[in-house]
């Protein structure tokens, strides 16, 4: 298999050390070659301010990635920046971008297996003129897919869950559902985690919108309107979807296990439970393009970006999981 | 002290069972005297089906309960019904309306020092007439109170929280916050924190509406308008209010010690992480009323009910928490 090709992320976040930290874990945590695009001498200094011995390995030569990595960090690319730990800026920015850029076109022309994206700062990158809501979009541009074909999936070590809506403000999130949305999005989901995740037949429960789903009516109508409907279309299609259930029980301890993905209407339907219980070990995964991508779900972290306190375990699961992935997607 | 007036809930239920469990665990869990109002032969079906030796008390004589607490289950009043767990029916409607009725009678007079509520089925006693949302509501009104001023707060072992809004769909959630309500409400808060529960200077952290706490109006503005504002207002009441946070961060490990309740402002943001965290032991506390009255935070499982599988967890925490708060109200 081809290396996996890691962004930089923000330069003055956590990402470059966090990208040291998992290589040096590289043996421990059995993980496979992967290429850093752009930021050697960040990492150099990243690496130094968190007390870790690495080498980075300057290439032009994708190929020879894998044979070195056990010696080093293999860097492709040579844009760069100073590495100001909690100081964003401009030049940062644009490394990031420059590094986001060269991830996607190495993931979407096959050269790497897929792409492992560290985290972003949206603010500085609107001030250079980035338009994306997130780096899904843009990895979603980048392979000539619309926004609404990739989905969102948050993966930890107890909760997988997608969320239908996602960067819009609570009052507009009853709008944008619909039947429509819905059993296209769950379609993804299913076949997602039908071939990247080895799932035969996932078991996808869906939450109602209101408390309790509603209570038949009750307290709103969506679910009847569009959750119910949408449920009863998947279902048609063979896809094990069951629901709409209230969300407040359904990510208890003890239904958990009774499906392998949450289905939640918006944004912190969705987070809230994922990071009450998991909230440094989350992936966010891209479903539904033609490039495995993965990434660490948590932010910047400028404020203690350069303190070692930032925690590798997301990072470390976003490597493995856009890994495990691609090899499914290679044997089949 | 007095005794606590536990009322039974949905005789249907698990609400009897666990009243039985509760008493046949008093030493162990060191409980105070409580009584329940009626229902003798309901609760002696369901110790003999959920296996437990019980004695119960049947008196009209209150201040009698506390010396005979320790050899049986004290039952006050001579409602009662058949013992039909799982089947919910008129009958057993009548005998939970009752049992509240009288419960709250009791605490209200202040013959008991505090009201303990069994889980009711909304759906059934509505075919009755009982026209309250829940019987937070009824509560209130029993105490001449107006249910705005009744608080309900969400605690479980690792989390306290409180909802702004409950029952409402979610699309109504926007348009019922204001500043007055949250300022309202938080001071309601941060009264009963410091008398009820003993914290001198409680930290009240409150979270945004929208995804990111809306990102400084770029996803919606009630933080903005709304929720910043209170928060202000409040801070310069002498309450250390904070936020608006991100909810999707504020429930992880490492930020749950950083403050005493979270506030949050509708029913799924409140009731997620706290059932993902502490699904069967979270008590349901009503703040801001003359009297005391908890809850078991869940539902009357009727399909579980008479098999011994539900948990008493929630019930004991309730009894427990209802006791120490009379206490401290005694206290001052």
């Amino acid at each position: 298999m081809q290396p996996l090709a890691v962004s930089l992320g923000d330069p003055a976040g956590i990402g470059p050390e966090l990208i040291c930290e998992a290589w040096a874990r590289r043996e421990a945590e059995r993980l496979p070659p992967f290429v850093v695009c752009g930021g050697a001498g960040v990492l150099r200094a990243a690496a130094a301010k968190r007390g870790l011995a690495l080498e980075v390995i300057e290439t032009n030569d994708l190929g020879s990635t894998t044979a070195v990595f056990q010696d080093g960090l293999p860097v492709i690319g040579s844009e760069d920046a100073v590495y100001l730990p909690g100081a964003p800026d401009e030049a940062g920015a644009r490394l990031a971008l420059a590094s986001l850029e060269a991830g996607a076109a190495l993931a979407v022309s096959g050269h790497a297996a897929g792409l492992v994206t560290g985290p972003i700062a949206k603010a500085e990158l609107a001030k250079i003129g980035f338009e994306f809501p997130g780096q899904t979009e843009f990895v979603a541009a980048a392979c000539g897919a619309s926004a609404e074909d990739a989905v969102m999936m948050l993966a930890g070590p107890q909760l997988r869950t997608v969320p239908m809506t996602v960067h819009c403000a609570l009052s507009e999130v009853p709008g944008r559902l619909s039947v429509e949305l819905i059993r296209g999005r769950v379609a993804i989901v299913a076949r997602s985690l039908r071939h990247d995740f080895g799932i035969a037949n996932p078991r996808i429960a869906i939450c109602g919108l209101n408390p309790h789903a509603g209570e038949s009516g009750r307290m709103g109508r969506e679910e009847i309107e569009m959750i119910a409907p949408a449920i009863a279309a998947l279902r048609e299609d063979g896809i094990d979807a069951t629901g709409p259930h209230p969300a407040d029980t359904l990510f208890a301890s003890h239904l958990r296990p009774s499906y392998d993905v949450a289905i939640a209407m918006y944004h912190d339907q969705a987070l809230v439970p994922l990071k009450a219980l998991d909230f440094d070990e989350g992936v966010n995964v891209t479903l539904g393009l033609p490039v495995v991508r993965t990434s660490p779900d948590h932010g910047t972290a400028f404020g203690i970006a350069g303190t070692g306190k930032a925690r590798a375990n997301a990072t470390i699961a976003a490597i493995r999981m856009a890994s495990e992935m691609a090899a499914r997607r290679a044997a089949a």
